[in-house]
């Protein structure tokens, strides 16, 4: 089950080109294939069906122009899936500029916190 | 008509507490608003009905919880709308972490632009 958005940063998204844009969702479906090796097992942590989780997959590798996730298809791995290393980067990348992001925004989201605790007292 | 997105950052949205949060829509409601006196006006600039321009007042103004736009009933200024005091303090301070946050993820952006041209090259 997915938990309440925690207060601060709640949603990046970032266009590199007409056809690619990285946002939370695609940032988590690929770090749960990352972490599980399985894009059934990614999408179902997100309450994503396989259809949709594969869908997105799709979109990733063509809006990219080259594999950001890679299926093997039999042996041991029979289904498996992986990010390859543009994958890997891409999905770095977006979480450092997360990170990069909640400490810009920082002053200014600390200043709204303080003008709604004032407007509490007020009431 | 609304233009496609450029790239770079598309879409920040920042939660301040469970009942409010600050995006892209909300920001250019506001900056509508304050541009035209007019809710009306500042939805259509954005291709939104009126009940859905006001619906939106009415929860960036209950969700802060003290008002962000305040109408003018009667009078010479009938039907206009404008920002409060609070209003421009949170529209300004969204503006601010925008640029702020476009300016902390340059870095990455750069390098995943030269990558995508990398890309290009290969093909």
């Amino acid at each position: 089950m997915r938990q309440p958005t925690p207060i601060g940063l709640a949603h990046l998204r970032v266009k590199y080109s007409d056809g690619f844009y990285m946002g939370p969702g695609r940032a988590d479906l690929m770090q749960g294939i990352a972490e599980t090796g399985s894009i059934a097992q990614a999408g179902k942590r997100m309450d994503m069906s396989y259809k949709r989780a594969w869908s997105l997959v799709q979109a990733l590798n063509e809006g990219w122009g080259a594999p950001l996730v890679e299926t093997s298809r039999g042996g041991v791995a029979q289904g498996g899936a992986h990010l390859t290393a543009d994958g890997q980067f891409v999905l770095q990348s977006y979480r450092t500029m997360q990170a990069a992001t909640s400490k810009a925004i920082a002053p200014e989201f600390l200043s709204i916190q303080q003008r709604l605790i004032d407007i509490s007292k007020e009431k």
